[in-house]
């Protein structure tokens, strides 16, 4: 039995608790706020984030860090990147060094364009690190739909004993070595799935959407690669498998700021009237960020970054992308 | 102005006819049914397949075979893969030999196993052959909703021809020179397609369409390249893109044929209610058959198969894939 502390309780935090404890763990799920976790304690629910969800009775909740961090075997980090390194300055224990770390963590840092295991990585330094990504609507895994994600890490043993601790007849854990594949995969598609949610706000269709998916996963894999990343993750579960979920699904939030977009509200009236982060919003300028460092065309990112941050009307930014000159498919 | 003749009157093929004949090509139109044809040329309009869009009245209409081939430069064919050999036969005349014949059929011909374009290649040896394929279903693009799909052929000038003959700002066209990829992704994409309408009937979500699309189009792709395709076709408009649109269209025939499967009805009483074939009813034999020549796994096509044709619940075969040996992403 290991004992596994999950940071974050938001949806998908809360529901690999949930999952971790189903597969014989000792789970502790740490949250922030004292009273949102008081109330976790006795509804036994997670009423905002996981509605309709039980708590398990043995799954214990704190929002005291030290204590959840202390004597955990693994530290799974479900964190929105936004708070990521506010909360890990809090407590840079001597705790981390012994513990193995999964990141479910997805963003790239503004500024220093760090990936999220990367800021982990230099803050805490725990003894193992492990990336976990894929198609995985917390809503849907907690009802016990069949899905399949992956876990990368650099030390393949490190990925197998994720793989182990979290496998069961619904939830299906492959693993892998591109960490940096995995990771910016999970990052990156939250930018395609805004420019997708733009597309639904025109009243546009599934061929608009998919002829979205494929070349946004073309870009997507052009820096990944320039990264350092194996081309072929990004058209496995972490890459287009996510990106498929989050473009199709009603509930993502990051497609529904595209389709807020698309309907003519600017980001700030948007952003106004969101309880959750909307990761993409910031990684689309992190994103154009790094194709500019990198030197690689990223049409898309850029068109999104232009309507997010620029002002550009959503028709404008459409007809600009079907009208650039025709070409070959692979250039 | 090129003569374009489009063989079949289905909806993607009078889609295509419409687009043509704004492109500024002279367009015939033919279909196998005199009566029908009466019906359109009548009510300028395609009731059955492609209803609400009005047909030009440059548009020619006709039921004559070797009238319709008889002048054209380019012979666009949308013919059903059930019927195209027959119809072939029918008219094996030397106007072939003259022209640029594009096929937008998918699938893949049972028991002789060649790909559409390798049965045209073979029954009427045109001068130049080329193959159109993409997420465009027709209702979309007959509406003008943005589009992009891929045109491959062996000759880089032929697919740039055609690329020239279809271009609109609504209506993007990629060239690429994988025939056997671009094919190959359009028919088998229909088993996957069949697969992920089976999760709808069973009731899942999101996650598990995913999970099946990422590792759905793995198995395509170990197949294609196994057959001389290029990996990353697969990934690309006619591979992905169109996997994309077909799994996640409430309006799919292969989708859909599979959610009734999903529901508990047998392949027969699904049959009984359908106008229109479902292709990927023949391509998953086809697939299944190909596999086992070339030595490659492709779980997902097994499954399918399966449920088709050997009577196993879906139930069953769901469970069966989400218990093979956790694994690698990529072995």
């Amino acid at each position: 039995m290991r004992r596994v502390t999950v940071l974050g309780d938001g949806g998908w935090g809360t529901c690999l608790a949930i999952l971790l404890g189903a597969c014989g763990n000792r789970v502790t799920l740490w949250g922030a706020f004292e009273d949102y976790i008081e109330e976790l304690r006795s509804k036994r629910e997670n009423v905002k984030f996981l509605p309709g969800i039980r708590l398990p009775d043995d799954l214990e909740l704190t929002a005291d860090l030290s204590q959840a961090l202390e004597e955990a075997d693994v530290v799974l980090v479900a964190i929105p990147s936004l708070y990521l390194r506010e909360v890990l300055n809090r407590c840079r224990s001597a705790e981390w060094k012994k513990s193995l770390v999964v990141s479910v963590v997805k963003g790239i840092e503004p500024d220093s364009l760090m990936r999220m295991s990367e800021v982990i990585q230099t803050l805490v330094e725990p003894k193992q690190m492990a990336v976990l990504s894929g198609p995985s609507i917390a809503y849907e895994v907690a009802r016990g739909i069949p899905t399949a994600v992956v876990v990368a890490s650099f030390q393949p043993q490190v990925a197998e004993e994720v793989q182990r601790l979290l496998t069961t007849e619904r939830f299906r854990v492959y693993t892998s070595c591109d960490v940096v594949g995995v990771e910016l995969g999970g990052a990156l598609k939250n930018v395609i799935a805004i420019a997708c949610g733009v597309a639904d706000g025109l009243g546009f269709g599934a061929n608009t959407k998919a002829a979205l998916v494929a070349r946004g996963l073309v870009e997507m894999a052009r820096l990944g690669v320039a990264m350092g990343a194996d081309l072929k993750t990004f058209y496995g579960l972490s890459g287009l498998g996510d990106l498929v979920t989050t473009c199709f699904s009603p509930h993502s939030r990051n497609r529904s700021v595209g389709e807020k977009l698309g309907r003519g509200m600017t980001l700030h009236q948007i952003q106004c009237g969101m309880e959750q982060v909307a990761e993409g919003v910031t990684t689309t300028r992190s994103a154009v960020a790094l194709a500019r460092r990198y030197g690689v065309e990223m049409p898309i990112a850029e068109a999104v970054h232009r309507v997010l941050y620029v002002g550009w009307s959503a028709e404008k930014v459409v007809a600009d992308l079907m009208l650039r000159t025709p070409k070959s498919e692979w250039v």
